[in-house]
């Protein structure tokens, strides 16, 4: 809620009820938003910006017509109400420049942002007067607000605005085209008002509503919630994963537990609870999270002895009980992993697997007995990382190492795979695999007798501290899936992590088809669905005889389904199915005498091509840059830039720092990342082999040092 | 803790640091169970209570002793030092009547429950003197309390007690035979403590200590740590899952959701978070969740706005979204499951698996048009649930439905799969599948158009509040599995849910023995166990060269792997291995021509032969009695018991209370149940057929009024 609103309720000693929902573009969707959450009887209102025609080089007189959302609102109307001549919807320049408002959060406390409120009208519905309570935007499309009509008034006059009222009602029946439609009565029951809405709105609730490169944050919003992959809910930064988007989570633990299984890592389960004691042991450790850890204090109607946390992540919770169950250098390497959730109580902008309060993840730690060993794990549990993402997620990763700055509080060193998403031109970290070094096993005393050690040394030289590593990989990664292979029809599912990885869509029946013909057309579909299930793949026959083709299409292209089957008369006739790709839109037809190879073939191919396009693309992203004069422009091109680069911690400050600043100089950012500077990723372990470095001369790109080696720098989620 | 150390500790204005360990029974573990805690440097002590002969008739005049723990204690040496005559250890007798203690949390704080405290004779360790902190149990084998010498000292004072100070250290280098053994040093670091207290104690730890018959809750707890199948933590009533135990619900899960995929059902994740106002919404059923919730109010140093839930279940956070998820008959059945751990903030005594705060288990929650739909699945699940008992835990289970007394808050009808545990005769409630009939869907508005309706219906008329299932299984049932199977010599594990299920171990080596031979016979050992891991069977070769065979015998017995092989020279020169059944310890062997087969034969006839047992010995339980006489005494045989009962609320709560009063009338209880009476278990699907109701003339076991079926009713879990 913006903070102008704040203030002027709080002047008033106005105390009302705001609730947060993901945030509504029209009044079907914030009907929808409001049906799950319990509040009082209420009215959805609109706020409308009117612009009457005045000279170009007067100023604009804007009238905000503030309306119950039921009643007929009709700008012409109005305007000859108030004998204002041609009196029309404002556009998004004058809400944004006199109101700070966009169509989708303006309200009547948009009036605080007004610098003159002289040129402003104000008009009145008059059926708000029989209300309750009335719910409002407070600036913000994703909250509302809910305050009577009174206390609306009174927000009125403490900015010193009059207003008049008009009857819409009787405006609209005094419309020559209006006819005998009545309007609405007030108050009308929530329900009504919502199932109404969102039936009108049907059609458009069923696209997009907008385009991937033109609002990136809407679309990722919508991508996500008319997909059914995830719902928004009533704790903000926490998610519903629906089945589509928890399927993908299934996939990767499958693939990844059988692989550490292999490897001899054991799954554990430790509790979600941390006393404060064991918690706050390692201070360095623990000041990373100690802002976002959630403490339970009750229970029931008990207040506890003590607070106690809930676990952030589990270093201090298990390393207690690793002194403990490691007795001997036998016992090593000692490995285990838990897929659980953890909570992070950020205050930053949530966003939907990139940054939630609680998140699923696995987290591995070990010990060994040796540097090199613990070494050798480091990279194996990479390398998995980088199959979750390349061949599961069909993303490309840079593997390598994170910068002293951007290591694990705590470790020794820490290694990660780099994601990337095009359209923001942002780098993402995708998963990281720690070497903790000593430290942990220094502060929690976990230690071994040297099996190496000469037969004569005492018992405290005979005494090795184990070395540790430890290992996560989080549903974060679900979101980098959607954001790259997404589009404006919807999701695009990489096939091996689809929930459904191919339709059968019955088409080409008319009014002229049979029963007899319809109903062959449906067995072959069904036929069709069974045989692909039964060979492993993911099917499904939409049957549904409600719905054309087309909506069906729709639906399932939203759903970012890889591969669609239609199936009509002309198709039977040749014995075949025709095929359409979700990825390219590429259709072929597949006979039916060889469908489960072909479309297992087809899949693979799709996975494939998923993966080359987004390779080829992240590639293309990372350019080699020798000169601070190219960085901060070839930033601004949404690249990564491969730099030579001294390894300094001044310098990675000075970096951000300066490009920073001149991203102001030279360009507005996205809104979700106002004058972000970029930050070292990592020291790739594949250094370019053409114009490598060359000792003693090659210079660092940001200062006058000898550059170590190429680093990739970038702005990062 | 005991209150009334409490209480002297309040009067004395004494704040000492006090921690939850698991319950302790000597040094050895107790020093163990403080290595993994945070606590300053301290010194373990021991509290004796020594008994010097007297005249049989006169009051007896107990010695109490406050020593180090590491200082030598001779009861003998003690009395004649305070010439007393034949100065023994006291029996549990004294210490239960004269100090309400047992030997395992006797402390000082044991003088407060001394009714003449003027008969007692008090001895303090000089050697405390040189103490910095002494650890104590509170009254409370399950509690440590650290305070100082001095606030010991006050403590005494404040009770008037008087003490004399022994130095143990010279009347020790007074015995003859103590020789030149030098007592230890105070004070003494406490890691050199628990690790001196565990080599010494090493061979009792590797054994359970005690028998399952003769002293089960202890039995359950070494059983259960001494496996390495569960840890204790420190935050109460949460427990660490180990691999040996988490791969049990590994299995469980694995099995149950390729299940009810198949069915249809599709997994999704909700927020362990829920704002209060969700859980309060439907005031029946969070009745009973209300004193167990716990809640989060702060997040760093931030109080939040409005304390925050963590999930009891999940119904009030997932129906308002079934509210917006259906919208049309065609959406159902809808259907959801999640696999996730939930809070309940229990202040009743936990116990591992049973009864814990938090615990892992699956919720599913479906949506019908039909109660006949809805039927269909609550059976299906329970049929499931019966599957996992069955076939994976090899655990027989009765089938049947809860009275009303003991249905779900707020459900229609509940079933329930019923466990039993022999050797405290108790029935479990091991799994439910409730039927909430349109009790939610009401409460959240959840309904579709009924297609079944006349067309002319009116809108009101056509509406259609969905039928609703919940069920859940727990990690509840690992402790069914444990409780039943486990035998003195540790855990028996059923193969199916074995995280190893056939050991091999190298035997028949001897000094005399080559390298060569060795070599060859470890070589086949490790041959043995890939050929037996490749056929899909999990198996290992424990080659540690350091333990004899009969160690390693020990500790995979007490794992209770299912079968282990042997292997020695004569085995090899035979071409077989030698199986050992942890079940019946029957010893056969096997060619290694035919290995695979064998094998996996003799793993399924195990699981199948546990299964039979287990099936038998709860057939063996249930007893039919058809008059009330017959009912507390054969429920005091550790049975359950099938009565024609009339099926009404006011008779089940007059069982329950006459059967309680008459257990206290005729026998002590085991601790864990006092005074515990009868409750009824189900009214089993599977009805007697002999002998059957014959409805009017059968009276009810308890009342006056007509039978109307047979029911289960047991003392429970």
């Amino acid at each position: 809620m913006s903070d102008i609103v704040l203030e002027a309720l709080g002047k008033l000693s106005i105390s009302a009820q705001v609730i947060s929902h993901e945030p509504v573009t029209d009044a079907a969707s914030w009907a929808q938003a409001l049906k799950t959450q319990d509040v009082p009887k209420f009215e959805l209102t609109k706020t409308l910006i009117l612009k009457p025609k005045t000279a170009k080089t007067a100023a604009v007189t804007p009238v905000v017509v503030i309306a119950l959302e039921s009643s007929e609102t009709n700008a012409t109307a109005i305007g000859k109400k108030l004998s204002l001549k041609d009196c029309r919807f404002a556009n998004e320049d004058l809400l944004s420049t006199t109101f700070e408002a966009t169509k989708d959060n303006v309200s009547p406390f948009s009036l605080s942002n007004v610098k003159d409120l002289s040129l402003v009208r104000l008009v009145l519905d008059a059926e708000l007067n029989g209300t309750s309570l009335l719910a409002f935007h407070p600036n913000d499309a994703a909250k509302t607000i809910f305050i009577t009509v009174d206390q609306l008034k009174s927000y009125f006059a403490s900015i010193e605005k009059e207003f008049v009222e008009i009857d819409f009602k009787a405006l609209a029946a005094a419309k020559p085209a209006a006819g005998e439609k009545p309007a609405a009565k007030a108050p009308k029951a929530k329900k009504e008002v919502a199932a109404a809405a969102a039936s009108t709105e049907d059609t458009n609730q069923m696209g997009l509503g907008c385009k991937k490169e033109e609002d990136f944050p809407k679309w990722y919003q919508q991508v996500l919630t008319k997909s059914e992959m995830l719902e928004y809910y009533d704790v903000s930064g926490c998610y519903i994963l629906r089945p589509l988007a928890y399927n993908v989570w299934k996939e990767i633990t499958n693939f990844f537990d059988a692989e550490i299984t292999e490897m001899g890592v054991e799954d554990t389960y430790f509790p979600m609870f941390v006393s404060n004691r064991v918690l706050q042991r390692e201070k360095d450790h623990i000041e990373g999270f100690a802002p976002e850890v959630a403490w339970v204090t009750k229970a029931g109607n008990s207040d506890l002895e003590e607070p106690i946390a809930i676990r952030p992540t589990s270093e201090t919770v298990m390393y207690p009980y690793f002194s403990k169950w490691i007795r001997s250098h036998r016992d090593l390497p000692f490995r285990i992993n838990q897929w659980c959730s953890v909570v992070r109580w950020e205050f930053k902008n949530p966003q939907p697997f990139l940054r939630t309060r609680e998140f699923l993840w696995q987290e591995g730690h070990t010990a060994h007995l040796t540097l090199k060993d613990a070494d050798v794990e480091v990279k194996q549990i990479l390398d998995l990382y980088e199959q979750v993402y390349n061949d599961l997620l069909a993303l490309p990763v840079v593997k390598g190492v994170k910068s002293e700055k951007e290591r694990f509080a705590g470790g020794y060193y820490t290694t990660t795979v780099e994601g990337f998403i095009p359209t923001t031109g942002r780098a993402i970290q995708g998963g990281t695999s720690h070497c903790l070094g000593q430290n942990f096993s220094k502060m929690f005393n976990i230690t071994v007798e040297d099996p190496n050690a000469p037969a004569n040394a005492t018992d405290e030289a005979k005494k090795l501290h184990v070395w540790q590593n430890s290992w996560g990989l989080s549903t974060r990664t679900i979101g980098v899936m959607v954001m790259t292979h997404g589009d404006d029809k919807g999701l695009v599912m990489p096939p091996r992590v689809a929930l459904i990885q191919t339709v059968i869509v019955p088409c080409g029946l008319t009014v002229k088809t049979t029963k007899e013909e319809s109903d062959k057309i449906f067995d072959a579909c069904k036929d069709v669905a069974a045989r692909l299930k039964k060979s492993g793949l993911k099917s499904k026959a939409d049957l549904r005889d409600n719905y054309t083709p087309g909506f069906k299409f729709n639906h399932w292209e939203i759903r970012g389904v890889p591969l669609r089957l239609e199936l009509g008369p002309k198709d039977l006739q040749k014995n075949q199915v025709t095929c359409v790709r979700r990825d390219t839109g590429v259709k072929f037809t597949c006979s039916l005498d060889n469908l489960e190879a072909e479309i297992k073939q087809a899949l693979d191919t799709i996975q494939s091509d998923m993966y080359k396009k987004a390779a080829k693309k992240m590639e293309e992203s990372i350019v080699r840059v020798n000169k601070w004069e190219d960085f901060v422009p070839t930033l601004n091109q949404k690249k990564l830039l491969l730099v030579p680069w001294c390894d300094r911690m001044a310098c990675e400050d000075d970096i951000k720092e300066r490009s920073t600043r001149s991203a102001n100089d030279e360009e507005e950012e996205d809104e979700k990342a106002p004058s972000m500077g970029a930050k070292s990723l990592c020291n790739p372990f594949n250094q370019p082999t053409e114009d490598p470095i060359v000792p003693g001369v090659t210079k660092c790109v940001a200062c006058e040092h000898d550059a170590k080696h190429f680093m990739l720098f970038g702005r990062s989620y």
